[in-house]
């Protein structure tokens, strides 16, 4: 399994993974899942993968291959906007799809696999989207303005409660670690270490970024304060329901 | 879809359900998933249901009907342990199972159908079992003290940070309904009014219980405390990672 955010704000974007990939829970390793394609004070890409790994990774290998290629549609230093860079994930996975599905398919093994892309253009919005296993995809705005994948369930409710478009930067990586603390409890298949990206809107620079091991002492504050943070807010509700038990 | 909560305590047993089914996003009707079968000073059982709603309200027609037919293996008012109550559950199902799968096979319809079951008998312990859609089960022991059915996840965190075994009753069901709010944001197929049950242990009466309608003031202090808790927990998290963002 694997969990991955993004969350597009005010500010920027904050993009998050985590590392754990497994075949069988007799097969865990630890990959990468978050990759930059960057041409300072021009164009900023991050993507955060999930899904079939031999897969999500073909699709990585495949548009680092295109870059330079001059080609709008395979060629993410070649588009002229994030519409266009979303369609070059797309277009990437469809070119796995074409290759490997039918083999796939032989072997009964489902041919998952999804992306969220954050980016800017000079002269172009900040923009987020998600691109889905046939290679489709959607875009954050207007009220929903974060992308989950993988295991997205555990996580969701402290996103939904806290992540507004002027949360700032540094609390929405915050609200991210919570969110994957709460991941990280309850699936197994989901763990450390974390790598987070932070870009600061029309900086078009690289995003800041950090990979956080479990023994990350801010990590381990956030957890720790997380926890005691919950059980004061439990007792803090005070009301009695009168009933007579 | 379907949420449901059984909690074993010290104290007692909280056990918890929604009351929204869907046939379609365009068929959604009020059910009552909460069934008691007790025989006061001798016996308390009480079971929630998750799944396709024609093969629960089957299962709990026939557990109904073999009522005082005498039949160990059928009938709750005979059998003398809660391993027995267990089985009685998962007799019903198979036999329900017997009846209407290979029609529900042609059909394409899945044969789902889960429970939480709740009893103490006379002189016997309290205890909490899980059945599954095949008619086996589980028992809550030692660290596992809580099963949840139907849409389990988006609730989960908030359970396992706050239930152990010395969880007041009413804390327990407090914890519950916070788990349901966030579910119900999450997944609107599940929904109010919610059915909660509270058993003293040792008592042999009755558990108390009572419907929580969407508009009910307890329902709605414990929701909106806790949003407002929530935020003043993250915002208590106070550790500068020292990033240069």
């Amino acid at each position: 399994m694997t969990y991955c955010i993004g969350v597009l704000l005010d500010e920027g974007v904050v993009l998050a993974s985590d590392s754990r990939t497994n075949a069988g829970i007799d097969r865990v390793s630890t990959f990468r899942k978050m990759f930059s394609f960057d041409k300072p004070g021009e164009r900023f890409f991050t993507l955060v993968t999930a899904g079939n790994l031999s897969l999500t990774q073909g699709v990585v290998s495949l548009m680092t291959e295109w870059l330079n290629n001059e080609n709008p549609d395979q060629d993410l230093y070649a588009v002229t906007s994030m519409f266009g860079a979303a369609r070059v994930v797309g277009n990437a996975l469809r070119e796995i799809h074409k290759v490997d599905a039918g083999y796939l398919q032989q072997q009964e093994v489902d041919f998952t696999a999804s992306f969220i892309l954050a980016g800017q253009l000079k002269g172009g919005q900040l923009r987020l989207f998600m691109i889905y296993d046939a290679g489709n995809f959607i875009e954050a705005m207007g009220d929903t303005i974060y992308f989950q994948i993988g295991e997205v369930k555990y996580g969701k409710p402290i996103l939904d409660r806290i992540i507004h478009h002027d949360t700032s930067l540094n609390d929405a990586a915050k609200c991210a670690l919570i969110s994957f603390d709460s991941t990280m409890r309850s699936n197994v298949s989901v763990g450390p270490p974390l790598d987070l990206m932070i870009y600061r809107r029309d900086s078009l620079k690289p995003g800041f970024t950090v990979r956080l091991e479990d023994d990350d002492p801010y990590l381990q504050a956030v957890r720790e304060g997380w926890g005691g943070a919950i059980h004061k807010a439990f007792h803090d509700i005070v009301h009695d329901p009168g009933w007579d038990i």
